[in-house]
């Protein structure tokens, strides 16, 4: 099958022909791609980022962003049939260990990630297991959900999180209008019940931002901290969610936070660095935010069903692969690209 | 009346006599104090570490650790009558603000902090509200329970945060043995199931620390990482409530936390710092933790009331302040010291 | 002033002349009453209902839904002048004993109840604390929000408990589309993301609830549990919030709820009745809800102002009270009254 | 293999030999029995209460209490082999259902029941699945510890959802201090911070749960309510876990609860009758609780590893089943019966 694999560190990903994954265990799927989602994760692979942390032997396939239709399944599984039209959850789970049995199985101690530590997505078939599919509703298309499957349910995970601080009279402020942030927005007005302020450099986006159900939009330039303090009568945002994750937005959130804030940290790349004197006088809370578990798409999917969350997303061929790649990082892409094989 | 007033920031307290305290408002108590702890907080005051945050005009009576007799009442105070016994929560709170209304008083906007913001209790008198105050169980003496009244309930407050975390089979590294720490491993035996690591440099305070509880000590030094990762299968402890936070507590701690885990900080001085990317692919949580609220004071009365925490103190005349105070900065307090006046 | 008083049990209220109520305490406010909601407690208190529990001296002026302008304060009130325009939360809470601080007006130990237990707002003056006081938002008219001051904190108490469970693909059944109900659906509509059921007897108001926000409407008959059960794939709805309460409500609820579902009980009136091998077997959970404390009521009055919450309400002359009691008690009230003096 | 098979309702259990279990899906693991508790739900089967219910066909062998050693292993089980020790988690759980998912096993979609809808553990073997193992520590004894698999996971979900509530200062009616309820007052004791206060017919098990912690002990009679109503100042009690679930225990409950109080139904075969009145008025919260999930059992074992639960029971063989079965129902067992093959 045609994929596109990651041979070098901070080399464009080659085109090539490869193997078709095999069914081994009695719980394996293979699922033909209808679209892989492209995120800047996928640049922080490329980049070698993840090198160390994950330890992932090259050449692989990177994608970890996927929806498609059932194409081969294992002798035990029994709630899929080839044919099924699904969407991916990103990680392969046991099930049997204690994270998977509280449903965090992002904490899972068998870990399987496609995408980054074994083949995903950014080809023509995927292996995954029984334990990752949610079963789409009726005349959903695979390629127009996919960034459902990461940047969805991050962004749903950290909302979700966030969303029982967000009482009625609170303000929350959200950092990014990109791809999890578009996303985000609207999770927050679904979820939640705070004012929401949209934070981006980008005038076009905290548009959109608005029309999605911000409350309020503020650009992101020297005033941004007074303009953000001044919304709140001086005292800062209850909860901050940065979906950026710079040094900047790290420094800056510090500043615009409330007595008693949270600070979801979905965005990386930075270093956050706080005097613990001020952590403490304070109290502020800092809570790291990974992928969302199995639970978390099937709710972001219940969500979407229902028409609430609209995903900004332009198809591309999976020919284009390293293409797009350059125009994510270039800041070129809204909303979301999707890779069709 | 007597009492130690801080003339200049880095020099000794003044002890000299002063004007008593006056009745104002009809919710206003004067207490005779009884006893007043020290606290590594007064250092900091003198020190001028928060005087920009607090901005208390020069001089004043530190102390803020307070517990005596109630010695005169305003008009409207319905539940105390003078001779009570009384601890007294650290905050005058005013009771109608949103925080006051969810049981927030530290997070009171209309507070007052005597000892911080308005003159404390090294002194014979200390004027405060009713609210403030928590009558003490029958053959309880005010200067025996102090302590409690700041030391304890800061300790109480991370630990009753962090006791739902602390499930049977999970493990929490405590840092730091001193006034708190010898509280706080006591009260996470009593609220939480945890397997408690007590870690400090003296051995004395170690020792002290397994008789009240923890079911493993391990010494500050080279090896203490690698040693705490044994205890936990590699995996490092799910929950760490650092007392002390210097700069290498908090690196340190980034060092022994498991995915997921928590990180409670009550100990201030050093600055956090940890990469994003750290937070979120471990999803770290950093939580800042200041002094408890008039409930958590309530709660620790009624686990003391029952004999279920010990407090380590020793009594010191108020005339010796000073010398307290720099027994204190060399490390030469075990437990907590009271001064009665 | 003028007043309604009940004189007698199951006896017309009297429209009389009585004394204006004064400051005696220095948290003492007099509100000049804008708007007095008529409840469907009224019409229990006439009845006797709960006299036992209450006991209540006769007469007095009932009246529990209040809300108007401040016209003289006590001395020690800092929050209020003469002349602001307020909503009164229905309880007098001392703001001393553990419930009050930790938010829960409702179960104070020194509650005064103006309307229950004392003097209330059918009349041209109520007697309240500061504690009790909510300023309005400019241009919100008192006689236009005095309902949400029990009515609506009651629907906003249970909602709030209710909608945590309230996640993405689960179903909430909402009992009676009455004054509390034509509420309920639009606070669970903002509060919750489940797919919302409305149950009446009157098509009107089913079809005033569709245009609320609910997402199905089943008409009481015969058939209804059937119905409900169909809309649930079979396995009956995650949360059913009872509004009416009675044998029939109570017993039908039984029958319509799933495996670990929660029953929240806000009307009242008949018996709960159930085996506890169905308890058990189904892990149900039975809920009691009372009106909702100071900061559900603070909540509200913020949703409120942002527009997301309507309410139907008529205005009627303190006159015609007996008349208006009447229509309430016939079901010939659409939304709810409002008596203006 | 010897069994103990019901083959009619109200009729003694016939010993015989039976075909063994034989795997069959590739994660079926068969279980040697090391020993089968006896649970007042086995004379509840017997007597038929549950026929309608479950509707499972007669004959088969009775038995959800089990411990052992694994005896043979499908081809996909990755995580015991053949002579671990185990103890068996009650229920066979698919895993991919969302209740699964998110950790509760007993509201699994395809559950199957061992001992109530397929053959159970009075008998040689026993047949489950990978995921209802949970390993012994070292020297550990399967029969020793058998009853935790279901008296003891009832006792501490109870336990554990009620523990949150149980803060200092509260109190704790327990009711019933058998087989659950002195498992029950250990948890407690370990979990919760309130005040307990055990209560039963027999003094001899009264004096038992004082032993294992309990603060107070009220003998069942007359003077019961009062006697519970001075231990707490007259407000009744915060939490009551019911054990026994008569109509006595349900009417009784009512009137010792306090406002906001929590009943815990755990016994079971009475009715709950309540006017509605009552729950609004005092929000009573009625809680239902069946067995505990997996993560519930794993938790459990932790605590008893850490020998912090002690477990009163006695060994029969297996060919005495009826015998034994007699003797609970005469209640002439304390603690619990175990059956040893």
């Amino acid at each position: 099958m045609k994929a596109a694999r990651l041979h070098e560190y901070d080399q464009p990903l080659r085109l090539e022909q490869v193997q078709e994954p095999e069914i081994i265990d009695p719980t394996d799927v293979i699922v033909k791609i209808g679209g892989a989602g492209v995120c800047r994760t996928d640049l922080h692979l490329i980049e070698g980022v993840w090198a160390n942390t994950l330890g992932t032997e090259l050449p692989y396939i990177i994608g970890h962003e996927n929806a498609g239709w059932v194409h081969e399944v294992g002798s035990s599984v029994s709630n899929f049939k080839v044919g099924d039209a699904v969407i991916v959850h990103p990680v392969m789970s046991c099930g049997l260990c204690l994270s998977c049995r509280s449903g965090e199985d992002m904490h899972c101690e068998n870990l399987k990630f496609p995408g980054l530590t074994v083949d995903g997505g950014y080809a023509e078939y995927l292996k995954t297991s029984e334990r990752a599919l949610i079963p789409l509703a009726e005349n959903v298309q695979p390629e127009d959900v996919a960034p459902l499957a990461d940047a969805g349910i991050t962004a749903y995970r950290a909302v979700r999180k966030a969303a029982p601080l967000a009482k009625p009279g609170t303000s929350v402020l959200m950092i990014g209008m990109g791809g999890l942030g578009h996303i985000g927005v609207q999770l927050m007005r679904e979820l939640g019940n705070a004012d929401i302020i949209a934070l981006d450099v980008d005038k076009q986006r905290l548009n959109m931002a608005m029309d999605l159900g911000a409350d309020y939009a503020v650009q992101a330039n020297n005033q941004m901290i007074s303009e953000v303090r001044n919304l709140t009568k001086g005292q800062g945002v209850d909860i901050i969610i940065d979906l950026v994750g710079t040094d900047k937005t790290h420094a800056d959130s510090m500043q615009m936070m409330r007595k008693g804030g949270y600070y979801f940290v979905v965005g990386y790349g930075g270093t956050v660095k706080i005097p613990s004197l001020d952590i403490i006088n304070n109290e502020f809370n800092i809570i790291g935010n990974l992928v969302g578990n199995y639970n978390d798409l099937y709710e972001l999917m219940q969500i979407h069903a229902r028409g609430k969350v609209k995903l900004h997303s332009t198809k591309y061929s999976l020919d284009d692969a390293n293409n797009v790649l350059n125009m994510l990082d270039k800041g070129q892409i809204n909303g979301r690209a999707v890779l069709v094989p």
